[in-house]
């Protein structure tokens, strides 16, 4: 497979032509963003371990039969996927209170949901990613159907149950994650994007430390050196020069 | 009925206790605020004419079976309502896209809707009010069940519906509008609060004038006259001194 033209770049990937046009390279960069690209930085290593990571949880995802643009990891810091056309939604699962939700509801953080809850948030940098009602995405942005939007949280309330077992496994509560979807040639609604620990919020179950984003958005420390511990959690292979480099 | 001790005053109004414990005297006061309290100011006369245009609009409602907290108007500032607990939810119905809805998602004013949304915002003036989704209202904040928020969500089309067809009869394009809900000693969820010029956009069909609070927020002059204007239309027989003061 030949790697072609680069399609767009966003704030964290970068996507690319190959020379089947069904197929795309998705790059990860090591550019880390927060607060809709207020807060930069780069991170060295952060694109490896995002490939790698998302790598591990879409073939657990493929495993339980989610659909996904992901095809397999190429090398340390691509993967090829289905090309699909991106709904412009950021769907939100949350199972306890953190970051957004809280400061939005003045909740405290770290509080347990009665059940798993589902958002979104329309994508568009110029507006700050506001929240949506699904009067707003279906009759006022027109962005899906309403059936179109329930097969997004369908699958969205689906893969939450899969990923808080896969890393309740590991000793890491799943407090939270933002998943995008696409349509592929068929037409069919497929995850999309990366799932990874800079769009999900985890936490070690026994010492609350953090081990996403956060470490960056928050100034908490190693972010590298987390996203280390998840993988080496999962029994990722990782590059040579990533062994042992885990945070202390 | 007898006037006792004052429960709570609010932005706009001020709520009295009776010597019926289960009715409540609702007073209009001549102070307006907008944008959480931020633009402040007292209008002389605003809380008269917004009392005799809620008597109105209340009895339309009654007219066509909205339970309400409405009993009567029982002078120029007051009414009479029965007591209820306030549902510390914000309902908007909105035709047309105006203020906030087009401002969050980056939209032109005056778009039609294909058809009416529904919104929920959260009462909470130290969060600056904001915008809920179903999941964020009962499984968060659990401020309704998911029946109870479908019982709301019923009401406020509705009354979408007869009001829209009300101000159409005299000339006046309803482009979105809040209500409160509460339940009543039974129980039952009843329309409460105002519905006002306060709390509605009118626009004149003709001229897309606005006829609503719009005018005190934006600077675009004489509320008062606008509201007498509403109140004419409405065939409302105003007090005396606010006869003939209708801005040209």
């Amino acid at each position: 497979m030949q790697k072609l033209e680069k399609i767009c770049e966003g704030k964290a990937k970068i996507l690319y032509h190959t020379d089947d046009p069904t197929i795309l390279i998705q790059h990860f960069k090591d550019s880390a963003t927060a607060f809709n690209n207020v807060k930069k930085a780069t991170i060295i290593d952060k694109g490896i371990l995002n490939n790698y990571i998302c790598e591990a949880i879409m073939n657990e995802l493929i495993r339980h039969d989610i659909p996904t643009h992901f095809i397999k990891r190429i090398n340390d810091r691509e993967q090829l996927i289905k090309k699909v056309t991106i709904i412009p939604l950021e769907a939100i699962v949350r199972n306890i209170t953190a970051g957004n939700l809280a400061k939005r509801l003045g909740l405290e953080e770290g509080i347990k949901l009665i059940e798993p809850i589902f958002e979104i948030y329309y994508k568009k940098d110029e507006l700050n990613d506001p929240l949506l009602n699904s009067d707003h995405a279906i009759k006022v942005l027109k962005l899906v159907t309403k059936q179109q939007l329930e097969i997004v949280k369908n699958y969205a309330l689906k893969i939450n149950h899969i990923l808080t077992d896969f890393f309740a496994k590991i000793g890491i509560n799943l407090i939270d994650f933002k998943l995008e979807f696409g349509f592929d040639e068929k037409g069919q609604i497929i995850l999309a994007d990366e799932v990874s620990p800079d769009g999900c919020r985890l936490w070690d179950q026994k010492t609350l430390k953090k081990l996403d984003k956060d470490i960056f958005r928050r100034d908490l420390g190693d972010l590298v050196g987390a996203y280390i511990e998840v993988a080496n959690r999962l029994k990722i292979e990782l590059p040579d020069h990533l062994i042992n480099k885990q945070s202390k």
